[in-house]
């Protein structure tokens, strides 16, 4: 079938390489023409200059996928589409859209008889070989229509072994992509992986750090009255050599994951990540699941204090910390200490 | 080679029978006789009924795996191995022991002329197909000579992928075992795995439980002056398919782990846990990492999250609720809600 | 000078008499006739029965105080003084609304000419003795007309000894209230406010938790292979007589402060506090003040795990906690533990 | 009675003026000579240059309060005492100790027949007007001799009004000091209190640095694909004056507290702060009451936050933050944003 895609950067492209690749044709378009013209050449691939002549390449019903960022940008060629695309046609935003967002969009366009699918896209740089984990919302029908292309952008079933106890037909979700709900619910679903993602990223970054620091016994200084000793610096006197643990770990243990995989890579490549500053940013999903968990009233304790980790190692903390020191000072007499 | 093991548990017993099939031959040990009866009828094993009797039939230098509870139980092994065995053997803690303990061991043996390595062990109930995950502390001159021991009970370099950049000699890492340092390095190490499991565990069980709840918009009921209301309902109408989605972030997801396998696993078992009371055991490691955090001052807040919601599981919090509310009484007049 | 007051509850009625005492005339109304006719017998109140008579009893321009619960109700008194009142009059909210509403009421009234300033209003039960601390936003000029009503309300300066360093005029700060910007600026800070007080008021009951199991050591039964042992029982011995603790905190310690003096109080009252259950209500502005904290970017942890605990003691965490045991049960084989 | 004095920094030196002011005298000593001389001239005050004199001038059986760093000095003074006081006298250690030290002081003095009072003691610089609040541990008959010395030197009952329902007989905690129980149930109840402080301090700073960043839709610019974008720039443009909310909440408000007025005077004298850099100290009892609420246990969220947040205040989470960037970089090509 055909598949319309605006938006090739990274992401975008490699979709396209991967739906052409399973047999399906695309017509393409980004604001960028270098974008377009770096996939010419595969006769399967037509570029295009202009949303309407996308829209004329495609037989109705259309399926457009957008994949732009998320915000005010796709929010714009949401409302392009709207008056470019026909009653019938189905857009499916591939970003990264707060699933409130998609809420609008949808109304948008669907007082257009257009559809809308949500589509939580997860894989990052390693989906052109991998497949992307996809997550759906919308209408089920226009879900149907366009679930070819679902089917050739994920991994497939082979990506992992099959769970114990699933031997019949295959799912959806062994195929690495689900119909999750309706509109919104894609989105939400990735929301909440991406959520899960900061929470493991940080549990394996605070172990590391806590092995890097075994050594602390071997470096600390006597404590005065304003500072804690190390009671024990017998029980730190460790230099654990962090990439072979990282590699290590990847076979056997229980925290065997992607993330520990990339990360054996990252410390393989750069034993002690000198060229990383340690300013680290977030993109939205980490923000957004913890207000839902607020919104639920449920805890999220894991979660929120991997996106508040974010936020301090960019020094967004400071005045608080100000305030302690004024705090101490007052009470205390306690003069901040240069290296404490 | 030749190894003796004390302790015949699940995961003892799945060792020795990894140590025979790899043409290894085992001593086994158990205080409980059915257990040493249980591994009978193999012509590599032979079962022992005391550590006597274990010691005259291994020849020297011995190596000796204690594979029994941490604490009191492998500080008695360890004692009477003390008096037992002799000058160059090597006993190895494959237990859940703290490092601090090891220190203390160690001492306990080397006053005898005897080696301990500390040998942090995971791969849980799966280990006997999968391997072993191997983290070593002790004596390097020890440790080569137990190493083939290692190399068969751990899962061996093909269980993962080499990592890239990793293509010449294979490493032990990369083999499933690795020496991590003196005495204590091997149990420090599996602490700070632990600590991380206990944080990635936390992660996916907290997004899980946000996800569970998606559908609050539909149940919650109207807020009054002392109850937060749900200011958008509308939000949150989803009623999302857990098994489901856990089954499809195991393909092509950041998220893809172990853990989410096995989470996958027992969602398909059981859809909503309903067998389950949520009361949510600890065994050391992850209170130990936390303190190791807190000595070496680095931020651990995922980790120590990730316990203390284990605490709560177990309504370790109940006093600290109560003069919250006994505060809001006081202050507010407010009173306790049933069901709020 | 006149105020209308609309809500006659605990707090609406308690403004009413500490308005009255300071010389001012009130006309008051409730839905209930009630609570209007509880108030009769004082000839500087007038109890009317609708806000039309509200209006009529009124000179111009009024000062009309809203003092009903948050959300719905509010905003339907609000809709309907749009539609009584006339240009020039002025609305207060005090009541504990989201800033964000007070946004859509101010748009309300103002397109009828009507001012609203919004009025974080703190001070429970004891308000009517202590007085009120009055956190105020919205139009510069109505606030000062309806100063002398807010400066009736407040505390006064003599509820607390001048800060060392201001020794001229009284501020408004100090004698308790507070125009804190434009319109929402009141309701902010008083979310704040609740913030704050919800993460003092865990870190207290944390802390009187710690306390009342410093006997740990005296119950805790031997740990097994899944229940993490207690390493130093001989250090958990002591018996802490809580309710005195908190008495003696209440001098010379750093922890002085008014919710000191009310567990205090409550301990006095009832020194295991086995009236409560234990289950803690929370009214919205914790979770403002948390998605305050995500929007603006700042790590806010203390004051979110303090919300999160709240949540928790309602056991809203409860599939998460099944999550955990059935991972456990996959990984290791752990049965749940009925007393664990 | 009489008191000896080891160590006169800013606190023994208080103490002793205030113990002189009650009527007491006190023999005082210092291993700095300057410190001794500055007491001098106060006819009720003796200054010797040892410990040997210091025994001979007071009257057996002797009290003497050491008031010197926690630690290794603390434990140098004990040990010297041991060998220089006499069977029936008492020391009290007024210091930070760790209460676990105390008991091993105890020992040390109890083979000679020296009784040892641990007196945790809070009140700062301002101790010496306001008074110290006293949280004493240790056997009951030593305390009671010493018992007139630690009533002068709490701020007694007129400090703050009774609690409501105590209107008999002045209880010793209503005084300001409190035997709490065996040795080391003092410093048990200083390590919670500044385990409490210390969450007390993170609330009141989170809330200030939630405030100080309400204007942060006037600054901030707009999200790209890996920066989350703030959704709703026009809830957050307030620019709140934060000395003068500090101010108002001292009076009436329900976060009435002694570290709100230090806030208050900190802020008026600064309202920026920027003296301050922001890196806070943190001198044990935070650590130890962390790990306290580990061996018991219990969850302790906003302590083990308030701790956290202070090792972040010194970028101890520095590798943790590099591994994030390096993780982020690996699975989505994300570079690390200099300013975000």
């Amino acid at each position: 079938m055909q598949l319309g895609m605006i938006g090739l950067g990274r992401m975008g492209a490699n979709i396209v390489r991967r739906v052409v690749n399973d047999g399906h044709e695309c017509v393409v378009y980004d604001h960028n023409p270098d974008a377009v013209k770096a996939l010419a050449g595969d006769a399967r691939i037509t570029g295009v200059s202009s949303l309407r002549e996308l829209r004329d390449n495609l037989a109705a019903p259309r399926v457009v996928w957008v994949m732009v960022p998320a915000g005010d940008i796709t929010t714009g060629v949401i409302d392009e589409l709207a008056t470019t695309l026909e009653s019938g046609d189905i857009v499916i935003d591939g970003g990264n859209s707060y699933y409130r967002d998609d809420m609008r969009h949808a109304k948008t366009l669907s007082d257009k008889g257009i559809h809308l699918l949500d589509c939580g896209t997860s894989g990052g740089v390693w989906g052109r070989d991998r497949g992307y984990c996809l997550m759906i919302g919308g209408d089920q029908e226009a879900f149907k229509h366009a679930e070819p292309i679902f089917a050739s952008v994920a991994p497939g079933v082979a990506a992992a072994p099959r769970t114990p106890g699933r031997d019949g037909e295959i799912a959806q979700s062994e195929q690495g992509y689900l119909h999750c709900g309706p509109c919104g619910a894609g989105h939400f679903v990735k929301m909440v992986h991406n959520g899960i993602e900061y929470g493991m990223m940080a549990a394996l970054a605070e172990g590391l750090n806590i092995l890097r620091n075994a050594d602390i016994g071997t470096r600390i200084e006597k404590g005065d009255a304003e500072t804690a000793p190390l009671t024990n610096p017998e029980y730190y006197q460790y230099n654990i050599d962090i990439p072979e643990v990282t590699e290590l770990w990847r076979r056997g243990s229980v925290i065997e994951s992607w993330l520990l995989d990339l990360t054996a890579i990252a410390l393989h490549e750069s034993p002690t990540l000198t060229e990383f500053s340690g300013r680290v940013s977030d993109s939205g999903e980490g923000r957004w699941t913890a207000i839902a968990a607020i919104d639920e009233g449920v805890p999220a304790p894991v979660l929120t204090s991997a996106l508040y980790s974010r936020f301090a190692s960019r020094r967004l903390d400071e005045f608080a910390d100000k305030a302690l020191s004024a705090m101490r000072k007052q009470f205390g007499g306690h003069d901040e200490k240069p290296g404490a």
